[in-house]
């Protein structure tokens, strides 16, 4: 309702200039690269000024040193949620220019990573806890993040109203369907969906909006929709008809290679 | 670092299924459109399924009244932080549509607005309480709103790392600086700033973050940076050499008909 100003004035000013309010902690932040609507997510502990990188975009490396610099952030950490054929990570060139590790989720054919992240291994930024979810079925090597138990970033597993692709990169849409209604759909409800892409502008979503409403998962069409079963959601997948991702031939070495594109590319 | 699991398995899991914290009531959505890099914002209260739209676009309508219909809510009203040069807004499709009011901040020259809203107003959603904070300067009808005494939506006023330009639709630089210090500035350091638009891929900030960092208020090539002068400010704005919006001819008059293009044109 519109209300005049009066009846609301003492309130809404001892709201607005209220500054004793326990301090959050962390510091979240998506990020966007327009060319292959990618989203990174920078996660920090503002007490201890640690930081990590999800999913960089090689293009995007001086936006976020220079939003890591502003912040007087420390990075410990890139990390990856899979192999991205839609783009070339930033981790590479971020290792080289902050000293971080470079991390990748284990069964992932990259020699070069500092380290691999194995189903339900926890990484601590600061008092900030980041939980790794296997959720293969877009690529054989693919992890969620559920950081701070509310915040889950989805990688290509599960997207807004979506779900990543799953034929190639040993795609398999059994597996990601065993992933995402076995290990995702039962977290909360009111657990942020926080996926590595979006093409129609939306920035988050939740789990209980996806179990109700991701037309992959749930045949919405139906008067009292149900979660598809298994079969359905493979015969539905396997049927997309696609085509394949720009950036395909260039991006899978160049990460398998932790973004070196060139070298990548002359192998 | 990083840290087996078995050492906080109990800790994380407890965390993860705990579903007695106490429900936050407030739906915040942010949503871009990719051709004019705007944000339009949702915000909503989950108990009494009321919802807001701020800076709706045009060609984003379809998206905008499905979110809205996924999520069970009633659309109150559409908001417009000021009329728009760059994107034709959604408000006068979406008020046919839905039935919701079409509010732009008082002085905008828009007579079919269902109504203006003043400085200092209140405007409620449920139990979520929005206050409108002049900010003239970028255009001469500027609000921002302060939604639920954390998230400042900026509108063009004031940007992460820039602001609004001042050159057209009665801008003036002297009555923007004296908007976002003497009104947006004195916000807690931490209150949340969600702008109009962003064109390098950013989504929030901070108003401390803001007063630290932002070039147009403080000169960042000094050692210890200080808030420019008036007069410093005004002379950067007036030398910025930009050029015209694309849409400008358009947008304007279609936005002073609450998004109504063809009638717009006709006139």
């Amino acid at each position: 309702m519109l209300k005049p100003l009066r009846s609301h004035q003492k309130k809404s000013q001892s709201k607005v200039f209220n500054n004793s309010e326990p301090e959050v902690s962390m510091i979240f932040r998506q990020l966007f690269d327009e060319e292959s609507n990618t989203y990174t997510y920078l996660i920090a502990d503002k007490n201890t000024s640690e930081a990590i990188l999800v999913d960089p975009v090689l293009e995007q490396v001086d936006r976020d040193l220079k939003l890591l610099e502003d912040l007087n952030l420390t990075l410990l950490y890139c990390l990856e949620t899979h192999i991205h054929a839609d783009h070339v990570t930033g981790t590479g060139e971020l290792r080289e220019r902050t000293g971080c590790m470079g991390l990748v989720p284990e069964n992932a054919h990259t020699p070069c990573a500092s380290g691999y992240v194995k189903p339900e291994q926890l990484l601590t930024v600061g008092s900030i806890t980041i939980r790794a979810i296997e959720t293969h079925g877009h690529t054989d090597s693919h992890m969620a993040y559920l950081v701070d138990g509310t915040h889950l970033l989805t990688g290509d597993a599960l997207l807004i109203r979506g779900c990543g692709r799953t034929d190639f990169q040993s795609g398999d849409a059994g597996e990601l369907y065993d992933s995402i209604t076995q290990r995702l759909f039962v977290l909360p409800d009111s657990t942020f969906v926080y996926p590595a892409h979006d093409y129609r502008g939306n920035t988050v979503s939740t789990i209980g909006e996806e179990k109700r409403l991701n037309p992959r998962f749930v045949d919405i069409e139906q008067p009292n929709p149900l979660l598809r079963t298994r079969q359905d959601f493979v015969y539905l997948m396997d049927n997309l008809g696609l085509p394949m991702p720009k950036k395909i031939m260039e991006a899978v070495p160049a990460n398998e290679a932790c973004g070196k594109r060139a070298k990548a590319l002359a192998n």
